[in-house]
């Protein structure tokens, strides 16, 4: 593995670990292979026990592992205590949804009589699909990496994990991986249920590899539809999870605009450069009524564009494709600067300055319309609802879109809903697409490339889904069932199910 | 279009439709675009109606639908005419499915504090994806074709749904498509819904084309594989639900073939043998314990088979076919013919000679354990409980997995059942796996290649999840949410949801 870099001095950070060998990645999936074994024996109850000993070993270790990715990623203590919260919360959400049962889409149809004759006692459940791979994200050395939200949720499925570390906070990894295989040996597991590889070959090899059966993956569109090409073109395809990024539309209709114009911008302008724009729900481009109301807002956000303060991205070369893919846009014709941050950088540092710009409604196109990963926002300018909706109809897939209206105005803004509906995963009313919330209602994904899979992804409790595959039970004996399909389940055993058609849930 | 032919004399049959051009197939999809706008307008309880309006049109031209088919398939008007009511009951049972509405796995949750702070109110539901593609099947040409489970349950969706029809019955793809039509205009829609296709390139096309949001599919490896690395290769891939085959292996624990030695080879050569073979859930392969009792079994089989009578194939491609396959596994080395139909065959028709095949455990590999089209089956003995460990070892993924056992050997029958459970979509204990039932609980699918996706496949219940995607609206007010995640749904938007975690059935 090349060597990473302290973001904020430029200064190389000592090596972790070299990368790993096909034969040991081939060690590691056996290894996981058993580990699947123990995930089954362990049960619903035994897992989520396993979940909350991680949550609590990684609380163990809050201190080293916020200081350790800070140095490797720059963002900063207090947000990385922040995604550590969120990180122990996730792994104890799955624990509550493996206690709950419903993720086991239980359903239990007696033998009867049916329109088209006799019918067998049939009986459905949800089973783990294997061992999975997991890519760490740049941008969540914790969240949506080794202890994240994708390798909670597999082993909550009973499906072990095998980590692909990311290149920017290899010390990060470890640590967390440390703290996982702590947790799963307090659990009294004795096969480790993650392991974790290093190097871009590896991470091939590991897509490719006969024992994955899915893989978990949140990064950039051109690696990740390599891997996903790769996925699909295995002599036994499996399903590829990814998330790609989004450029997560912003409208402000003509009434909000008026109301709270400086409110807006400085909300607008905080979700933009948060975490120095490194967030796949970063907003990339707002579109503003023409006019007064629209022009003060559009001044805001210049004003608060201009006064803040470069931040230091996650390193070097995240830093400088940044800074060309900035300029790029500024280039094109109908796109000027609006403002970008006067403040100076330090040339050593991996620093994103924060740039807004203007494009005409010609300029909404190619480039100007792709995720820009830093604090670059677009703005543009519309004259009444029709001019609006074509250059809604100029917005491809995203993650989010965000509206911000009036009560006076929710006529309008219920078809504009409606519209971006069909595009994205989630829309946010009169706040801002930043911050994702961990519950059960949450949903991260859209249309290609926002996710690859828009049926499941990443975040909420149905993330579970990705790593599951029914399987039907026909005239079996009531022993040899799955405990949670028995006819009376033991009270461990009873979840909610559908019997006979009918949704029945445990008093 | 290739002209078809009588299965049964070989007579050449009317020309049907030309092949449908790249300009005609665009405006099909535009026309389904449209389509799906009314679909959404009617919602649930429209849609419900509808289905059953399409039920009622099928029903009304069962005389017709069954003798057409019955003349392009040779299927026989008996197995045809409970084809057509299990088609119309795939329709109704979606249409239950739209009236109890927990499909449409709606959650809210409200506003509040977490671990990680206040958190936005949040509601979550599943939404139509857009247009879908159906492939029909040459074996089912109604309930896995133009009227089938793909079309209900993305209809069900708010999909609409461009059909291609199979070369084989296209003139019961007009007939049933013109059912299907009559019921959308009876429930008052104006685009048509589905609309129909003909011809290879235009199914090609089908899958490339901007519009298609998704291919449900049913028929062989080769094409399927080819459509679904074509739907993967897209500038934005789509999920391509195709069920490929497979081999359907039975076990035959030494207390069954004690205890029931020509109850069981009867009942297994009626299920390789129904429909000429030509069922995905053909048993393939029988795993029968060495000895007295197993030998027994196999020589009533062998009588079985040699007393039965050639049936027609569904056409002289597939007969050709499945007789060249049939000799490449007799000629294999440690392959023996056990027995075949003695009665002979008129050389014009597209008949099948059911086959039984005696394979040494060597002989287990390639070609022998490939699903093979048509009546052949495989025997192989086995000598006690770790030989048949190590067979079940060699056999892949599949539709299904059949064990016959006792009740003394339950514990033997549930390590057995605990392996298959990992290979297979639906177990069957003392039964044939030809014949899957409608219900909530069936599944019909399998790791690769049995389907392409083993997540969600196209019977039972949830065939509908795979037409959909989850939406998440946050803190959107209440008079601009679907009605089903509203604070008070009206009446008819009252469906099972899941509410600050806990899933609430309306009473």
């Amino acid at each position: 593995m090349s060597p990473s870099v302290d973001p904020r001095t430029g200064a190389e950070l000592p090596a972790i670990a070299s990368d790993t060998t096909e034969e040991a990645l081939d060690a590691l999936c056996d290894s996981a292979t058993r580990s699947g074994v123990e995930l089954a024996r362990l049960g619903r109850h035994g897992r989520a026990r396993m979940l909350e000993a991680m949550a609590d070993a990684l609380e163990q270790r809050r201190e080293r592992i916020v200081e350790t990715a800070n140095r490797e990623t720059a963002l900063g203590a207090g947000r990385l205590d922040g995604e550590l919260t969120r990180t122990t919360y996730q792994l104890r959400l799955f624990a509550d949804v493996l206690r709950e049962g419903s993720y086991l889409e239980a359903v239990v149809d007696h033998a009867g009589q049916s329109a088209m004759g006799p019918r067998p006692d049939v009986r459905r459940i949800l089973r783990p699909i294997g061992s999975v791979a997991v890519f760490g994200a740049s941008n969540f050395p914790l969240a949506f990496s080794v202890p994240g939200g994708d390798t909670a949720s597999a082993l909550a499925a009973g499906c072990p994990v095998v980590a692909k570390a990311h290149p920017l906070h290899p010390a990060t990894s470890v640590l967390a991986h440390e703290a996982l295989a702590a947790g799963a040996t307090a659990a009294g597991l004795e096969a480790a249920p993650v392991s974790l590889v290093f190097g871009v070959e590896a991470g091939g090899a590991l897509v490719r590899h006969a024992s994955i059966q899915a893989v978990g993956f949140t990064g950039s569109l051109g690696v990740g539809r390599l891997l996903a090409d790769s996925a699909a073109a295995r002599p036994s395809p499996i399903p590829f999870y990814g998330e790609l990024g989004a450029l997560n539309a912003v409208v402000v209709l003509p009434g909000a605009a008026a109301g709270r114009p400086d409110q807006i911008a400085q909300g607008l302008a905080a979700s933009f450069m948060l975490g120095v724009g490194q967030f796949c729900t970063k907003p990339g481009l707002v579109l503003v009524p023409a006019g007064a109301d629209g022009s003060r807002l559009v001044d805001e956000l210049v004003s608060s564009v201009a006064a803040s303060t470069p931040g230091v991205m996650l390193g070097p070369d995240i830093a400088r494709h940044f800074a060309e893919r900035a300029a790029v846009i500024a280039s094109q014709p109908g796109v000027s600067v609006l403002a970008s941050s006067s403040h100076a950088v330090d040339p050593r540092s991996s620093s994103g300055t924060p740039v807004v710009v203007r494009a005409e409604a010609g300029a909404l196109r190619g480039v100007v319309l792709e995720e820009c990963f830093g604090p670059l926002l677009v703005v543009a300018t519309y004259e009444g609802p029709d001019q609006l909706a074509s250059l809604l109809d100029l917005v491809g897939p995203g993650l989010t879109a965000t509206v911000h209206g009036e009560p006076v105005e929710t006529a309008e803004a219920g078809g504009i809903l409606e519209v971006l509906a069909g595009r994205v995963g989630r829309l946010v009313w009169n706040g801002y697409p930043t911050g994702v919330a961990v519950c059960w209602a949450m949903h991260h994904g859209g249309p290609y490339p926002a996710t690859t899979s828009s049926l499941h992804t990443s975040v909420g409790a149905t993330a579970i889904r990705r790593w599951l595959r029914p399987v039907a039970y026909q005239d079996v004996p009531d022993m040899l069932l799955p405990e949670e399909l028995r006819e009376e389940p033991s009270p461990d055993a009873r979840v909610p199910r559908r019997v006979d058609g009918v949704l029945v849930v445990p008093g």
